[in-house]
């Protein structure tokens, strides 16, 4: 018997507000919970201090349950011969731009969740993780599982279904390949294994015995009954929230959003290293959309972070990350709040 | 106002069966109008006296509407450059095979639309005539609404419905990048522009005024019940009349649709040279699935047609077009009239 969202998670609303990491923060989390969906934190970018900020300001701003997400991958070894070749890659950017490339920022830009990071959670205690990439090590879900989280993870396949199943999950979000941001995909790295929501959610649905969660080209109240026609528990939508007034979304992002150029979007690793949805933009067209170049994830970001900020100081999105879906035709400049109401078909 | 696809084209059931060259002919329309939806008779591959056959035989047993399809591409000069680049690329399995490269087939094996087709379809007067990569001549589509044939079309962007609905259709079918077969687009080659059906469909539906019928994914009832919610007045379902008793499917393509492999699809252009989707074999597999080798639409196919004949004659799949969607599950073995009716939600 498959349990719809609002049972198991404890909502009002069988909607989930897709963690978008560089995008938002807890103010549109905040806003979700407030019309009672699912609110998520994204912590794949924030240090340990701005984590225990941010989730200081979701439990003083909510009532009900949030969900915080992280990605699961497994950090790569910085291999010096491809970075070499990356900024061989990007080295006229460089020159282009004005980019010291003796002084790019370093880092990994996007960490695992890891012992540290339960620690902080641990003083939350969120109702609700999700994962990207699969999920952490047993003995860290173990952990997270002791304070009774409900545990949520993506799947690109029906055999990331099934695995995620095997090992415990409380519910799976069926990510068909319309959804903006990073694939979840961890079990291949083949690209023609991503099919389209229509296709994935059915299938799924069928595979596992826990409660599916849709997730991809789904923008309104009209998207919502579709997926549930289709079988979901519930849904997770991303794209339609950029525009909200509580999403931190970048000035060129969204600009990029509100104008025809977000009709074409494409998977490209030239902003991470691995796969993710956005807008096709000059970096994208002129390197890939995959580039053969970019070193693993998420080592390609750093270098490129170095020509975004260049550029986008001049007014330029050529050089950013603008993470979309196919469907950005619902995006409204509202609150989240608002949103979330009209996404469950409670307000126009 | 939309009208429902009942109302447009006199059907009891807002379903049609996708026109699927080379694996059915009138048989699979006549058993899928029985159930009171729309049959479709591909035409692209008949010559104009099977034509004329198939259409005596829908016509001698359907009392209701049925639909002819038919391609609409420019056919391409046979260039000897691009020709010698294809068989080239296709000598080691010539060799492979003892194929006599000597002697190939030749013939376009595709043919558009064109003044002789019209000429056989006068008589008939069907009362639904469909197309694929855009429309016929504006001298040739006048003449077919002479005997007041509804005119459907595909459309894979935004830009394409909207230029389809221009020219008059009357509904538009919003083919989303699960469908099986080949990609209707005909405005853009690049298939960064192809969307998934939850994606797209909402987006058409929004643009245009006219009927919209969702394809691509759909393969039961629910599938059905969520298109419409999405806004479609309809839908178009190929791939899950497959191994219906009535489709002309080969047993190569039978069994790879009934196996694991029917998992994993990709838009290849090797089979004709367009992409169209097919279950990944080994002739996409070792030179795409997008071969830069492949001549323009339909060219690649002769020389392919000569490896598939001898290849099947060995049980084997390795050069034949296994087109599929990205949603195979619910292909069954039973009638095309209980599965229409199983897709109406009227059996189980």
């Amino acid at each position: 018997m498959t349990r719809t969202l609002q049972q198991l998670l404890g909502l009002q609303l069988p909607i989930i507000q897709a963690p978008m990491a560089g995008v938002q923060g807890s103010a549109l989390a905040v806003a979700v919970c407030k019309a009672g969906a699912l609110g998520s934190l994204p912590g794949a970018m924030l240090g340990m201090a701005a984590l225990q900020q941010e989730l200081a300001a979701l439990e003083a701003a909510s009532s009900g349950p949030y969900n915080v997400n992280f990605f699961c991958h497994q950090p790569p070894q910085a291999s010096a011969a491809e970075q070499a070749i990356w900024q061989e890659t990007l080295a006229p950017y460089f020159a282009e731009l004005g980019v010291d490339q003796q002084n790019l920022p370093t880092g990994p830009s996007r960490t695992p969740f890891d012992a540290e990071t339960a620690s902080v959670l641990e003083a939350f205690k969120p109702a609700v993780l999700s994962f990207h990439f699969g999920l952490p090590a047993p003995e860290l879900l173990q952990r997270v599982r002791r304070w009774g989280a409900k545990v949520l993870s993506s799947a690109t396949t029906v055999e990331e279904a099934l695995w995620l199943q095997e090992r415990g999950v409380d519910a799976i979000i069926a990510q068909g390949l319309e959804a903006g941001g990073h694939r979840g995909m961890f079990l291949s790295q083949d690209l023609s294994t991503q099919v389209g929501t229509f296709a994935l959610l059915p299938q799924i649905v069928k595979a596992v015995k826990v409660p599916v969660i849709a997730a991809g080209g789904i923008a309104d109240a009209q998207g919502v009954a579709a997926a549930l026609a289709l079988g979901a528990a519930g849904v997770q939508v991303g794209t339609a929230y950029m525009l909200c007034t509580e999403a931190g979304t970048s000035a060129v992002h969204r600009a990029a959003l509100k104008s025809p150029a977000a009709r074409l979007t494409a998977l490209s690793n030239v902003y991470t290293g691995r796969p993710a949805r956005g807008i096709v933009n000059r970096l994208m067209r002129e390197l890939g959309p995959i580039s053969p170049a970019a070193p693993p994830f998420p080592l390609a970001t750093a270098a490129v972070s170095a020509l975004r900020a260049k550029a986008e100081a001049q007014g330029s999105s050529d050089f950013s990350a603008l993470w979309a879906g196919q469907n950005a035709s619902a995006c409204r400049e509202v609150s989240a709040t608002l949103l979330t109401r009209q996404l469950a078909g409670l307000a126009d």
